[in-house]
């Protein structure tokens, strides 16, 4: 075996051809015994093996700077760059990310996890290199889906502008995650069908340099193309033509949901656990479904993740022009969605709370200076969400419950998640976010309300004394549970309270609880700063109330397991009710 | 005189073609009274008068929605739709904003200033029109400039997938606000010079219908092109070419200095004021380019607005390759400074606070989670800031200070700027932001720190009793004057506090004023939501000490007057020392 051999770059620069051929196959061995076993990003990696051969063999890592985009393509890099063993051996397949990692290796440059990153990074570092006297390349791996997306397009605007060395190699295998759109897809199948000889190019248009190799998954054609581009003395586009899950039948077949691949098993490519449970994903789909049956004007749109909202191929179907999929484009979603709105339509855009970190700018100024009513729904927001550092659910309350004229809302249960999501696409007066409960589904108790149009009501569920839970969104049930503990431990039965709105202070609500209560607990998912119980905190400043915010620390974190994340920032009903009993003395 | 009479664009359509030469005669006199008197965008509209006349006798506003890109060339627009008084009648000449605005004309359909969001604005009207079943057209008139935002090159890329009306007007005059940056103005320079007819066509390889007309300052041929795209059944882009600041002469030879242009004198084209004052935006700049002649590895970076830190074209030359401006791309800005940063370069990139709204996600990304030691310069990021809807700098306090791994500082006078400044440049362990003070250019009495490292060291400037006052950043000198008058008025000296990091908390140092304090104060220039002050109340949050915070309400202003705002949020010395002096009783 050849790959067990590999430590470095340098030991692949050994190889002839024929080995090369043979370390591909090795290589996407160990790919498919490990994602079968762990999950990962199966399509993206199955794809690039034979360009990252080539990439490793032609270039000299780490003083060359290879930049993955989105960097769910660089299992093969890991492979050929030091870390080989963590696809080799199972007992050490946690030993690496899923993405590039500077602490992991001096050949990755940058921690990557959102699209469309790459070229604007490598233009940093092609210009650092200039002014300090380098002579290095520096090339950016971008794949055809993180075209679309606003950053990308601002690089690729801008690398003319260096007038030197800069490699982008554009990997196109006709899909993002899930198909592409726009019309930039339909002139990168124009190069494939001419073999890059068609006059009308869009990078040509930017102004690059540009070869095309339909070959992509050829690994001496590749170092062929490699080899006449390096040391170039301008930028340039490789473009080059691959197969998203090359080499793996299933995959070949069905691209989407191979994209990143649960555990499965390799000789029927069967997923081995299936998800029956009842999930958010699939009942806000048939909910909006059913909306679209009934009202024409209602629009559900994703950023290139439709599957945020459940909508798979056969529902995409289902939804005709009212489902509309921007492709990565997230900035593009919300200004659309304004616009859809001001028109008259019902809009729902939903994509990774992580994600909604892209459209800041579209939220404040067309959506909420514009009062468009459009419902945007978060997903994974939440300390229960996606685990990588660069996914993470944590920080959009301060993000976007500081912005004036949202609506952000946190329901507790699937009733009244519904509900305002009903409310919400019906009215015509304020954008509207809501954060989708990450920890099950649970069911109301109490009837929920349908109208959410007098704002800033907080709800209360049990009425106690001396103490107060407010309890936000998908932590009202460790609100109920902190709650039965008091009153189990202390005798004191606390009151109960469902915030239902991020965005605003209910001060009559807040100024009743002062005849009965010395001490108000905030509960929230994500980090305490700039969030929801320091508003709370700074509303009893001059009062004698006591508060105590329960959130997480304002901090990056990677590949956790949340139970670890909740123990340390001491949100267990029973660290709460430690610290209520600290106080109360 | 024609424009008199047009009350709508009605009474436009009953002109013929020579009124409406004499029509763009007193319509650009109508201009140049105005803004000579009030300053405006100058060049922008000047360009557009033809065109904006074109489009109002083509097309059938509002019924046909016209979206203006920023929209600050949309002066034309307004005085042929209802509001001519505001442009003839000197004592109505505040009587309009400088921007689109539904509130004061059904034929805006936005309020509109940051620029590249029309193109996704229209996508979206025209998908809600194709979901209602209506037939009028959608058109978005973009200047060339807004072209590099992403947010366009989204719209742009995803438009093609709408197979229907959408018609997009690229106002092309050869300049942005400054020069335009990046590959893609080389190909409009290409297409105008084959007079549209180049095979390599950017927007051709974005999948659209396209034509050109040379003549975009000529009414008649301008109509004759919109009346054979109005009512067409797929996107087109029609790209016309104008003149920036066409008809006046200084303003044709001075393009970058009449984008906007503050009031002057017809006759010879000189500002009526000249500001000699000493300016962070000249300070900053003068001290850039010694520290580039000392260090080619400094990079001063700027996205569209070079002179948000005094880079004027003499100024761009001296600094040559260690100046950027990447045109209006504010994302890749962010992202490629992460890029030199981690090569070794020293970027320093400064916008507006508004213009960085744009950069959430890559702050967060590329900078924080990598800790790239970039330096970001935050301008206008106060009440004394822009005072336009769209263009306010009173939200980068939450939006940048509750990103982990940012150092956001907040200077309160010239030395601790500088040494800020010059501590960010050479350090190498944070990505760090600078709040540039918007109050005037004031001296430190004592001597300021050198070395920052050491974060979230709070300063005591003044040791009192009883009440301290955190004073932060260029509301400092409210502190000072609000700390004097309390002396005064009731015999308290306060402590008086200088934080300098917005984005910690100095443990020690407010557990310290626990022994001689039972108040603090909290002052900051910007929205108390999920800000500095809300932090500080929640530190105290089971503590006796009661926190009053003081900052701006959570909501969009326009037009303001900042003393008014001052007063309304109660932020002047006497209201405080009176709030004081009754929470004391």
């Amino acid at each position: 075996m050849y790959l067990e051999k590999i430590e470095s770059p340098s030991d692949l620069k050994q190889l002839n051809a024929e080995e090369r051929g043979i370390l591909a196959s090795e290589m996407r061995n160990a790919l498919l015994e490990k994602i079968s076993v762990c999950g990962g990003h199966f399509g993206p990696n199955f794809g690039i093996v034979e360009a990252t051969i080539a990439l490793h063999y032609v270039f000299d890592s780490p003083e060359d700077r290879i930049v993955f985009d989105v960097s769910h393509q660089s299992y093969c890099h890991k492979m050929l760059t030091g870390r080989k063993d963590a696809y080799l051996d199972p007992a050490k397949y946690n030993d690496v990310t899923g993405y590039t990692c500077p602490e992991e290796s001096e050949h990755d440059i940058f921690n990557v996890g959102h699209t469309s990153t790459s070229v604007s990074l490598a233009c940093g570092l092609a210009k650092a290199r200039d002014l300090m006297g380098g002579t290095e390349n520096v090339i950016a791996v971008i794949g055809d889906g993180a075209l679309s997306g606003g950053e990308a397009l601002e690089g690729l605007d801008f690398a003319w502008e260096l007038h030197s060395n800069l490699i982008i190699i554009v990997n196109d295998n006709g899909m993002s995650i899930s198909d592409n759109y726009g019309g930039l897809y339909q002139n990168l199948k124009t190069l494939r069908e001419s073999n890059g000889k068609a006059e009308c190019n869009i990078f040509r248009s930017l102004g690059f340099d540009y070869c095309y190799l339909k070959e992509g998954n050829d690994v001496e054609k590749l170092i062929e193309v490699f080899q006449k581009v390096k040391d170039i003395d301008h930028p340039i586009i490789v473009h080059i033509n691959t197969v998203k899950g090359k080499g793996y039948v299933f995959a070949e077949e069905d691209q989407e949901n191979y994209h990143w691949k649960p555990p499965f098993d390799i000789e029927t490519g069967k997923n081995k656990r299936t998800f029956t449970n009842e999930n958010y994903d699939d009942i806000v789909c048939d909910f909006l479904l059913d909306k679209m049956k009934k009202d024409k004007t209602v629009v559900a749109m994703a950023a290139g993740v439709p599957l945020t909202i459940g909508f798979h191929a056969e529902k995409r179907k289902a939804a005709g022009k009212q489902f509309v999929d921007v492709g990565i484009a997230e900035e593009h979603a919300v200004a659309m969605a304004a616009g859809i709105a001001k028109r008259g339509g019902k809009p729902v855009f939903a994509t990774h709370s992580s994600f909604f970190q892209r459209t800041y700018d579209q939220i404040s100024q067309e959506l909420c200076i514009n009062r468009c009513p459009a419902t945007l729904l978060v997903r994974n927001a939440s300390v229960w969400g996606m685990n990588d550092v660069t996914h993470l659910g944590i920080f959009d309350i301060p993000l976007l419950s500081n912005i004036p004229n949202l609506v952000y809302l946190g329901p507790t249960n699937k009733q009244e998640y519904l509900a305002m999501l009903e409310w919400s696409i019906e009215q015509q007066d304020h954008p509207v976010a809501i954060r989708i409960p990450r920890n099950g589904v649970h069911y109301a108790k109490d009837p929920v309300d349908l109208d959410y149009s007098n704002l800033n009501q907080y709800k209360l569920c049990e009425r106690g004394s001396k103490i107060a839970i407010l309890a936000l969104g998908d932590f009202f049930q460790l609100g109920e549970e902190t709650s039965a503990l008091l009153e189990q431990e202390s005798g004191i039965k606390p009151t109960l309270v469902n915030p239902r709105y991020i965005t605003g202070i209910d001060v009559d609500f807040l100024r009743g609880l002062e005849q009965e209560h010395t001490i108000v607990v905030t509960l929230e998912d994500g980090i305490l700063s700039g969030g929801f119980g320091e508003k709370i905190a700074a509303f009893y400043g001059t009062s004698g109330m006591r508060v105590l915010n329960y959130g997480l620390k304002k901090e990056f974190i990677d590949r956790f397991n949340p139970n670890d994340i909740l123990l340390e920032n001491r949100l267990t009903a029973s660290q709460i009710v430690e610290d209520l009993s600290l106080l109360a003395r």
